[in-house]
């Protein structure tokens, strides 16, 4: 019997534009011995999110730049497989940061234990982990929905714009959702409770928002950018507020769109209908950590919020699936199953 | 003795760009009389001020649009001449928006009563006024300043952006000024106790605006867009703030810039640097009118806060005032003195 190895990604090159398989190489190292205080975790579910472009490239952003040749980061799920630490035993679950790869080491000290009893431990990673936090932290403290609203929110099928949805639905607002082809739309209605639902590859995409949105915009949850973004623009009503969370339809670009340079409109458009626009990630609001888990896992008890995963297999097609999700090839929150519990 | 005549500036056609005198149209009607419940006013000082422009356009704006033909709006401080309202005697005066006009009726509903001995009566047109109340609401409510934070303003000897530069640094911030011309920067410095100027008429505007932030901007206040905006964004601290006031450099635009489309661009800042970027009016913030009064009357009789006033004599200059106030011609606040009090 030979060792087990700690297979893993890591960034070969840094894309431009749409990163391609290259960008990415499978490694395969011994598995690591635990330390006394550390642990060593095997990883369960891998986490794929759209911010891990920005981590790719060495521009500045919200996030730190992954160096060429280090493992890519990414939070996951990971069950404890051996301890010489003091407050972990073999076999707990655990959220943690080990990226994408099979095993990892910790101190303990960036680890929240889970319950599986409680909820499924992958919804750790979404509805109830990191993009059920983002919607829940941008939509209330910043888009501030009031009852009567109008909440427009794009890639609404993904796990941050469905909960965004989900949770404007609870709060009174008329929602509408922007998704990518008539399978995620119908499942906004369908399924989610959204009050309408636009496909953005419909060529005629601005006026079907327009007639979805007869009382104008009062809060739009921004995932996107791009030409979903346009159509939103001139339908903010005055105090308008606008949660900026994510640009993906930006990420790829390699240069700026061509002329003429239209951010003297977007100006005058925040001065003319007094618009609020905030950007904002997730860890700037760690102070509502405990307020979220108790709405949204309440709401998710009571059966008042859906979710749903879109599961690959294996580390080895972390990489092709990362590529999918900047082009919305996924149907829900985005997870590799890197191993079985 | 011929009957007094009341001369009056009308809208003579919407300006494309850059307003000309063949805009404006000088008349002389006769002096209307109050009926019972009515005052007549005589226009003492005219305010002129930067969202004049828009109303002379009828593109959607934060203000509705004059009609061709129709007396150009605006504050105005006026004495009661004849009253036939019993709350108003003759000689009172009264804080009004008879607009570009020697005299006007008035039934009382828009008119608040100013006491000449508090302050000079052209205040209320200024620091004490719509201007004076636009710097402390936006950059208290919007820009939130904190002690030792940069707080940049441009058009900062103007009655706006010089309140805001002194609200600033009596709140401890570090204030940076941007005014066109070495006269106007060492006003900022000499008189108004900035901690730094610039002038935007200096090639190297943007790096002398670097060197007077070496911590970076936490608050800028929007009063013109344009290349002073450009030079701002670059040196935005994540979590900076930006009441969106004005954008005066854009006024007399006629189309977009050329390219490329830098739109894209303003968003991914927003994201990255988590921004706030926020437009108002004053009148939003109505409910903060006792506030404002209490706040800066008592620094202005501390003397902690200064202010000038640019005065140009006869209705009949309004017109070129107003299109050299476009162009920053004015020092201080430009005000028209109608009549002698």
């Amino acid at each position: 019997m030979t060792d087990p190895l700690n297979r893993r990604i890591v960034l070969a090159s840094r894309p431009r534009g749409r990163p391609s398989a290259a960008d990415f190489r499978l490694e395969a190292i011994p598995v690591p011995q635990p330390a006394p205080g550390q642990v060593l975790l095997r990883t369960l579910w891998l986490s794929l999110d759209p911010y891990m472009r920005g981590r790719m490239s060495d521009a500045k952003s919200y996030v730190d730049p992954i160096a060429v040749g280090d493992v890519m980061g990414g939070g996951t799920v990971s069950v404890v497989t051996a301890s010489q630490h003091p407050g972990y035993a073999e076999g707990d679950i655990v959220l943690c940061r080990s990226g994408w790869q099979e095993y990892a080491l910790s101190d303990g000290t960036d680890l929240r234990r889970l319950d599986p009893e409680a909820a499924p431990v992958s919804t750790a990673l979404g509805v109830l982990g990191m993009p059920g936090m983002t919607a829940y932290v941008g939509l209330l403290s910043i888009g501030e929905p009031k009852p009567g609203e109008t909440v427009v929110v794009a890639a609404a099928a993904g796990p941050v714009g469905s909960l965004v949805g989900q949770i404007a639905g609870i709060k009174g607002c008329r929602t509408v959702g922007i998704a990518g082809g008539p399978e995620k739309c119908r499942y906004l209605l369908d399924e989610l409770g959204f009050d309408a639902a636009v496909d953005h590859r419909d060529p005629a995409m601005a006026e079907r928002l327009a007639a979805a949105c007869p009382d104008g915009i009062d809060v739009y949850f921004e995932n996107v950018g791009g030409a979903v973004w346009d159509a939103v623009l001139p339908l903010l009503n005055a105090f308008a507020r606008v949660p900026v969370c994510g640009l993906v339809a930006h990420y790829n670009d390699t240069g700026l769109p061509p002329g003429p340079d239209r951010s003297p409109l977007l100006m005058r458009a925040i001065l003319n209908r007094r618009l609020m626009l905030r950007g904002f990630i997730v860890g700037d609001f760690a102070a509502q950590a405990d307020a979220f888990r108790r709405d949204v896992g309440g709401w998710l008890k009571e059966g008042r919020i859906r979710y749903r995963e879109d599961v690959v297999d294996g580390i080895e097609n972390a990489p092709d699936a990362l590529i999918g999700l900047l082009e919305g090839r996924n149907f829900g929150k985005l997870l590799v199953r890197v191993a079985a519990a």
